[in-house]
Formats: structure tokens, sequence, C-alpha cells
């Protein structure tokens, strides 16, 4: 069932690969035995660290064909997603990293301009090859130089829209751009759309392509040509790199987890996968403690899709990843699965919100941002009740700063009539989605991390929250944490930290940015000497309407002062996403700290302008202050 | 040259039109003269009110063809765009409040869905109805219901990503929808693209369409027909509403301003016009005062292009609404209209600027939303430097809300790396200009608004400013007023309304929402009891930045109380921009208003801090403290 290696008994061919141009010396049967080893190395690398593995396999021989056709880092190989990227880094010369992939100062799991001349375009997000491919060949031709620009993009890929933008304009400019269709029959989950359909006629229909979609988009269309074949695929690189008449796309069949018999026998091909043992294909799963947030809201979903037929879900192909797939599995006609298309994702619920049913777009947060003009123009504007379930909200490990669900919060909250919503545990991810399920006079959003929950006790289902109300979780003294998502578990330990060294702390869960709770502000604003809002998300969201809240009500008179930890102002590369949050300072410890720098900074300056003088001042306690007026 | 109005002898027949159903009465004679009076009627209306009058003039017949055939609003009609729904407005019960098109508190220039049942789903970005159509089509069928879904798209509609999108996914569902294509062969722009020479070839060969790419992607394809033909259309559409098979294309080919020979004559097709002379045609325009920031903008874009010829500009669409028509004739070869494809615009720029060039993406505010991901993913990541040119920035007058640049520093200035600029005047945008062309070591952003100018000499090329430096602009006392963007006339004029009750006014310059100026942010603190940020956008932006800033730094200490102006949390209604600024409150009177209460406000507050009770103080002029520290 497991993979053969090649025979290790000779020296290895890639021990004589540190860069691209060590295949041109190699003749063809070497090549054919390098791209074995190549799969082999590919294997081992993830069977250690984990990471994306079927796509990779998919493309070992198009990798090999590429780099002994073409001259990278001179010609320009921009790999779509990237996540197929494992062969192209073994060639290019890191090789001897491969173990550091996903991990913290580590490889990156995709290209990425930092790491290589040889990664001349990074990518993570979908489709966006062919725009970038045109852009350098735009340049080169500018500037009257040479070389090749080649786009690799999936057929999953193919059907986002900025993808055919991106066809619409390479195939007018005549500019010369060989785009390589790897068409393998999937996205992360199976490929939908019409243009699947397509692909498959043209599949089939090798001898008479005539009319397919690529040529009127005129593009000069070869193929479709076996992707695991380099009998095929080298002559016919070697051939594309000769012509240089306009644009070209080659459409390449391959198969996703190609060559290890596990990977092609399972659903996903292994998409994305823990460690394994190459022998057997069995991934090291670690015991989970917990439901996971994204199985937690399914199941929500799912009890109150039970109770109204008007729910329905819809994902971007995301099926498995954003628990669309359970839901289908119950309700299968009343879930879709649009393929790699968020913008059609979410005026597709405008459109059934308007037309009265109750739509669930689940889709991660880092790539909700691709429809975020659907989100102003065709539901906010409208206050269309669509209900936006973000998934993956905040840092998420290993997949790095590309998949972060940094943005969310500031760019819905500041959107007028929408409601947003974090859960700060699993239980209150299934309240909110009961709070979602009957708000039906408005857009609402909830958003959640990804992995696992806390554990604690679930409910049968769902409570409505009333909207726009936070809650006190512990009460105290000086400081006040107004958490908003799941630091709350980080703000109740900083509470114990703090309160080793006597300073006493409310610990307050927002769990609403929009509206915001005003009389929950009021109260810690009026009782406490210092308010430390935390949420994982960059500035210009919670904190920041917090902020705008508090001057404009002339309530950040100095008595309590205002912290606000949000993500930093960086990119966080990959880590263990606690390593993440140790790095964006919003860990128990880091939250303490502000609250006591904060505590101890605030005072001197409201020292000075009390007696025009610095100095320090016991801090009162004001938890009683508010009924002292 | 003119228009010849139908015989006004007999009674008109759009006297007798209330609802759409009126016409089902009418023979075949009458539809053709209601036809011609539709166009009349348009033709009064808009040389009265200007608006979109090339685009309505196209599908006079169109609109009457449907109305004849479908029974809306039990059919959902939804037009793309919008812009052309003048004649369905007046054909669905609005006739007599069209003189009050795209006016204050009048009828949008746009569907909207809270003005008439007839108009199911608003628009104005384009590209969105297909999407919205399969909503409502799958909301039929899930709830078993009757009736059609017909959207009517543009071809330069149809070239942005998310249209196609919609058709990968309704050519799949099987469910019947009707899309009719109004292929006119042009967006606001002439047409660009593959796709727009598919087009041609279709239109040309009428007999053997098959392989066209509608019905590779699952639509049974009609047409191309002639869609000023009611003899062509209404028993075609009758047919159309009589099948029901699943998703259906005709392909109706128009001419944009037809029928009234001064817009067919024009190169827009009189796509946006103002008052015009319906004789003539001539348009009634009011002599400029000073040259638009738009016209500003290109030609200081030409002035630094003459000397680094790496600088390319890019436009979606918006050749001569973004002034890149100007550059284009200048420097043909380094301007890029990629058609509706803002997405595909920002990560050609990023493949550009990727290869060393430095490219200039001119977008409207609004119309940039679409593209967030690639800037999030593209281009911030990344830390390229593509230059963001963002015309129409903060309210923009009679487009309504759909039009408002309200967002974009939200949405850029959070992001780390970026460097956000608004112009206070066109001599500013010039500097901008120019520090854009210079900084090449990430992406920049910089603002300016719709309309003229305020007339400031210009200088004969712009200085590069230095990043992240305000400049303060009057000297005051009291308050200081920190203004980024267009609003600073209005705070100067507040200053002198302030001044006339002996309030002493600092008024500043911010240039920069990101980097902040912190020094000169420290300056204003220290030396007013006010601060009051002013911005022609959302929450979540400048203002909440200097708030972090100054929260973060313990400088929200009670000393200089904070007020932040920014755009209301509503959506404002379409007016002249001087009155959408007075409803959104930041109007000279307003920014006075709000300094001024503030301050009465404010010191209250801390009175109580200060002794335990309410009171009132004198206030001290500041400017000097921070050397009495």
């Amino acid at each position: 069932m497991g993979f053969s290696f090649a025979n290790d008994v000779a020296t290895p061919l890639l021990d004589q690969v540190h860069v691209p141009d060590d295949l041109k010396s190699m003749d063809h049967a070497a090549l054919c035995r390098l791209a074995q080893e190549l799969r082999g190395e590919t294997l081992r690398v993830v069977s250690e660290t984990g990471g994306h593995l079927g796509s990779s396999l998919g493309v070992i021989e198009l990798t090999v064909a590429i780099h002994a056709s073409f001259s990278a880092p001179r010609d320009t190989i921009i790999w779509d997603v990237s996540h197929q990227c494992y062969p192209h880094k073994i060639l290019t010369g890191r090789r001897d990293r491969m173990r550091s992939l996903r991990k913290k100062d580590g490889l990156s799991g995709f290209t990425r301009r930092g790491e290589s001349p040889f990664d001349p375009f990074g990518a993570a997000h979908s489709s966006t090859s062919i725009s970038a491919g045109l852009g350098f060949a735009t340049a080169r031709d500018l500037k009257g130089q040479d070389g090749h620009v080649v786009c690799i993009i999936g057929d999953g890929a193919m059907s986002a829209g900025m993808a055919f933008e991106a066809m619409n304009n390479a195939g007018a400019s005549g500019r010369p751009l060989i785009v390589i269709l790897n068409d393998n029959d999937m996205s992360i989950s199976a490929s939908t759309g019409a243009l699947n359909r397509h692909l498959s006629d043209v599949r089939r229909n090798t001898g008479t392509n005539a009319g397919n979609v690529f040529e009127n988009f005129g593009f000069d269309y070869r193929g479709p040509v076996d992707g695991h074949d380099l009998d095929v695929l080298i002559p016919l690189l070697a051939e594309l790199r000769d012509e240089k008449d306009g644009p070209i796309l080659l459409h390449v069949v391959t198969r996703k987890g190609a060559g290890y018999a596990p990977a092609e026998a399972a659903e996903d091909k292994y998409h994305g996968v823990n460690p394994f043992d190459v022998t057997t294909g069995k991934q090291n799963k670690t015991e989970a403690k917990a439901p996971s947030y994204t199985r937690v809201f399914a199941d929500a979903l799912i009890a109150e899709a039970e109770k109204d037929d008007r729910i329905v879900a819809i994902t971007a192909a995301m099926a498995a990843g954003t628990g669309v797939d359970r839901f289908g599995a119950a309700f299968p006609d009343r879930t879709f699965d649009v393929g790699i298309a968020e913008q059609h994702a979410v005026t597709f619920a405008a459109g059934l919100a308007a037309a009265g049913m109750k739509p669930f777009c689940a889709i991660y947060s880092t790539f909700l941002q691709r429809a975020y003009d659907q989100i102003v123009h065709d539901v906010a504007l409208q206050q269309l009740p669509v209900r936006f379930a973000i998934d993956r909200a905040g840092l998420v490990g290993s997949d790095g700063p590309t998949h972060a669900g940094a943005f969310d919060i500031l760019y819905l909250a500041n959107l007028p009539g929408f409601t947003v919503m974090a859960a700060s545990d699993e239980a209150e991810l299934m309240h909110m989605v009961a709070t979602a399920a009957a708000h039906d006079h408005g857009p609402i959003a909830f958003r959640y991390p990804r992995g696992e929950g806390t554990g604690v006790p679930l409910p049968i289902r769902g409570d409505v929250l009333p909207i726009g109300r936070g809650r006190i979780i512990e009460q105290g003294g000086q400081i006040a944490l107004l958490s908003f998502g799941t630091r709350l578990a980080d703000c109740l330990k900083a509470r114990r930290l703090l309160a080793l060294e006597g300073i006493s702390v409310t610990v307050a869960d927002a769990r609403f940015a929009k509206p915001l709770d005003t009389a929950l502000l009021a109260e810690l604003v009026d009782n406490h000497s210092m308010l430390v809002t935390i949420e994982e998300g960059a500035t210009g969201g919670f904190g920041a309407l917090v902020l705008h809240h508090l001057a404009n009500r002339g309530m950040l008179d100095g008595r309590c002062a205002v912290r606000t930890l949000t993500l930093p102002d960086t990119f966080i590369a990959q880590a263990s996403p606690e390593d993440m949050y140790e790095e964006a300072k919003l860990t128990a410890r880091h939250i303490a700290a502000a609250a006591r720098n904060g505590l101890t900074v605030a005072r001197p300056n409201a020292d000075i302008r009390r007696s025009g003088r610095a100095g320090q001042q016991e801090l009162p306690a004001r938890l009683h202050r508010a009924e002292d007026r």
C-alpha cells in the first residue's frame, strides 16, 4: 500500500541538485529517476513535518519538467496558491531546510519572496498567479528584456473570478506568457461548477478542442497531456519555450497525491496532513481534548436548521474546513459549495436573504477579505440578514501570515448596521449561531478560532443572546479586562497573576464589537482605574470602537486609563498559535503586564495634571465610585 | 441632430402605465409607440436632472419588452449596475418622481430595494446581478415557488470576475434563470479584453455559435438579436418565459445612447451627463473655478513619468474618471485599462512592482473595496511598492451611498507597512504623487475627493514629502484641529468661528494616517485642552489610529480631551456633497461645535476627578505647557 523509495544504493541524484540549472546536464533517464527521488524526498519530509502533501505529489513530474526546461530565476516561475511548492523548494536550494517547513523560523509552507530568488511572487490565497505573471511579462516587455513567465494554476483556482479577469487581460495582451493548467479535478474539496464540467469535456475530446473556454479568451490552447509523463512533458515544454508569440495555455492532467497509494485513496488526497507513517499512511493525530470550534459550529447550525427550514449554508470550496460538509450531510439541498468564489458566495447569500432565506456564509476570516466589496455593497448597504460564520479568526499557526484572520473585526465592525460578535468559547459559539439564526433584520457576523474549544460543557442548543450586551465574568476592583474573543481564557489567567500582586481585576467578555455594550463600558470605566481591551485582530476594530465611543462621550478624562491590546502592526510569521500569540504579546503574561504597566505609567501623568509634578500615588479601588457621585 | 418626440397630440400611452402589468393589454403597435414615448420621457427627464443617459437610452426597447413579457414584481428583474434603470423606473410607478432623480430626498439613480417592490435587488457596483439572481432562483426552488428571475448585465460588467463566478455556479445549477447579456461593446470606457473580442466573433457568426463561452459555462445560449427591435424581442422573451429547463443566456446587441444622435455620436455615448439642451445636445457646464483633483493627479503623474520610465498607470474601466486617459495619451505603452477587474488590477500591479516597475493603480475608493484581499495578500504581505491613487474619497454627491469612499482609510491604514496619505488640496495632491513615485520600499496610498480643487497655486512639480510628517497650518492655544484630507478648509473656517468666541485654535494637516506623526501628536496633546481629529471616512481609520496611539502611550490622561469626527455610522443618501457633509456633521459649524462642546463637557468630568465634585473651571491656554515641565 505504501511507497517504494528509489534504490538508495547509488548516490542520489538529488544530492547533485543545488540549483535548478543542475537539471540541465541530466539526460532523460536521469530526470525520470530524479522525479522518483523527489517524490520520495517530498514524502519523507512531509511525513515528518506534516503539511500539504497531495498537491505536491501531484506536481512532481511537472516540477522536474519545468526546471529542466526553463531557467529560473531568470525565467519567472509562479505557483498559484503554492501549497504544491515543496518539490520546487527541494530543487531550488532549500532541500536541507525542508524539515523546518511550516515551523517557527523555518521555511514557509508557501512560496515567499523573502525566502528565495526562486520565489518571485508569494502566494497562499488562490488564483493570483496569472495576474502577477502578466505583471512580470509586461515589465519584461517594457524593459525590453528576455525571459519566460510560467504560471502553474489548478483547476480549482481557475474557478475564482480573478483568474478570469487575468485570462481576459492576458489573452488580449498578446504578450508571451505560459499558463499551465494543473487539472486534477479538485480544489481542496472536489471541484464544482460549470467550468469543471467543461474541463471534463475537454479532457475527453482530446482531438477537437476548438471553441474551448481558453481559446475563447485568446489563449493558444495545448493539451490535454498527462502531467506525470516526462516523455511528453519535457519535449512539450521545450517546444513552448521556443515559441514567443503570445499567451499559451497548457492543459496538464494530474492526480493529486500521485504515486502514493494512501494519498490517492483518500477522499481529499491527503491535502493537508499531520506527520504520518510512510509505510502505512497512518497520520499521527493527537487525541482531541475538546471538540473543534468548526465542529461545534456545524452541529449548532444543524440544530438550528432542524427547526427552521429557511436556514441554508454556503461554503467557498472549504466544505470540510468550515464544517459545512457535516451540514451538507444533514441538508444536502440546503448546502451550497460555490467553489473558490467568495465574491459570488456573499452576493448569492444576499440574494437568498432578499428572497427570505436565512443564509449562513461560512468562510475563513482571511478568505472573506475577497468579498469585502460584496459585504459592503450587497449586504450592508441593503441591510440584508446574511449571517457570516467566520472561521480561523486570529492567528492560525503553521499556515502563517497569509492565513491569519487579522482584519475581519475592523473591516466589518465599522460598517453601518452590522452586528459583529466573537465567541470566547465553544458554548458561546453555540449561542452566537442561535443569535444569528434569530437575527433577521440586518447582517450579523460571528468569529471563532481554528482548533479545539476549551472543553466547557455544551448546552443542547444555543441561547439567543441580547444584541449588544456583554457580560462580566469576574468582578474586581482596579483593572478591567474587556476581552473580545477567545483571549478571555488568557484574561482570566492574567487576573490570577495580578491577584498575586494584590491587584484586583474585573474580567468581562464583550461578546459584541458592534453594537458596543455602552452600559457595560460606562460601568467599567466608572469603577476602575484602568480598562484594557483585548482582541485577536488588528487595530481599527473592537478596541478602536471602544476608544471612539469613550472619546466622543468625554469618558477619556484620565480617571480610567485605557489600553488596547491588538495584534501588532506586523505580519507574524508561522509558528504554533501559542508562539504566534507570544510574539503578538497577547498572552496572559502580556495582558497582565500591559495592565500593570499602564497603571504605573498612567498615574504619574495624572498626577502631573493634578499637582503639576510627577509622583506616584496609591491606587484607589473604584468599584463603587459610580454610587459616590 | 436632436430627437423627434412622438406625436404628442394623441394621449400619451405612458399616461396609462402605472404598473408594468398595464403593458399586458397593449398590442404590438402600442408597445412600439410606448417605447418611443419612453425614450422621449427618459431624454426629457435626464435633460433636466442630468444622470446616466446613454445606458438608459440603450435599453428602452429591452425594458418595454421585459415588462411586457414578464410579470414584475412576482418575476424578479435585476438590473446589473442599474444606471440603465431610468426607463424601468418610469414604467414601475415612479414616473412622477423622475425629476427628483439623484437629488436629495429624491429617487436614487440606481435600483434600490427601499424605493420600490419593483427593485428586488439594489446595485451600482457592477457584475452582481447573476449572483443575486441565482440567490433568488435558489430561494424560489427551495420554497417550491414559481416565478422567473431575469438578470440584465452589460458586456462590460461581464468582464468582472464575480460575473464568471456566478456563471460558473448558475450554469452548473440547472436552475431556471434568464441572463440577458446587453452587449453594447462598452463599459463606461470602451470594452477591453479577450472576452470583448470573443463577443465580436459571436456577434459576427450568428449561425454557428457552438462552443461560445456561455455554452461552455452550461448556459443555453440564444442570440445574438437586435435589442432595439421589438418585433424580435417580444416573441423571443415570450418563448424564454415558457421554457423552464435551466439557465439561459440571451445575447442582445444594443447601442448605448440609441435613438438620440448627440449621444450616439459622443465618445462615451453620454454615459453620465449634466442637464442638457435636448435639441442641440449641449450640456450645461458650470465654469470650473479650479482644476479637478482628477486632472491634477493625471498631470502630476505625467510630470513624474516624464522623468521616470518605470512609472506605469492602471485603471479598471475608468480611464476618463480617473484621469488615466490623459496619462494614456502621453504614455500609451505604459497605460493599462484592465476592464472592470479591480482584483486583477491590483495583483497585476503587484507583479509589475515585483518586477521593478512603479505601478500607480488609480481606482475610486469604493471600487477598490473589490480588491481588498489582493491589497492584503499580494501587496501588503509582500511589501511591494504599489501606489494607490484613490479618487472619489469621501462623499461623492448624486451617486449616493453606493459610491461613497468611506472605508479606504480604515481598510488600508490598519495594514502593516502601508503608508496612507490624504491630500488637503490639489497642491498637496501633487506632492503626494511625487512622494508616492519616490517611495519605493512598500505600498503607499493617497486619497483625494471628487470634484474641483480649492484653487491654490500649483507648483511646477510636486515635492517629495517626509514620510509620516504632518504640518501645522495655524498655531493657536486651546483647541487643536487635526485634519486628514480636504476637511482642512472647514477646519480653518471652524477656527475663525471659534476665534469669534475667544477660543484659540491650532489647525494641523496630518497628511499621513500611517505612519502617524507621533511628534506632532505629542505637541498637540501637550499644548492643548482639546484635540479633534477630522477625516472624510468611517470610524476605525485615522482617528482610531490616533486614539490607539495616545491610549497606549498613556497620553489620554484627561489633560487633553480628544474627539474624533468621522463619517457617521449610517449610509448617507444622495444629495450634493455639501448637503451630504452637512448630514454627516463634518462642516465648519459642526467641527466648531464638537470642539466647543467637547471642551465644556470634558472639563466637569476632569473636575470630578480632581475635586470629587462636578464643576466648571476656566480653560487655561496650554500652548507653552510643554516648556513648563
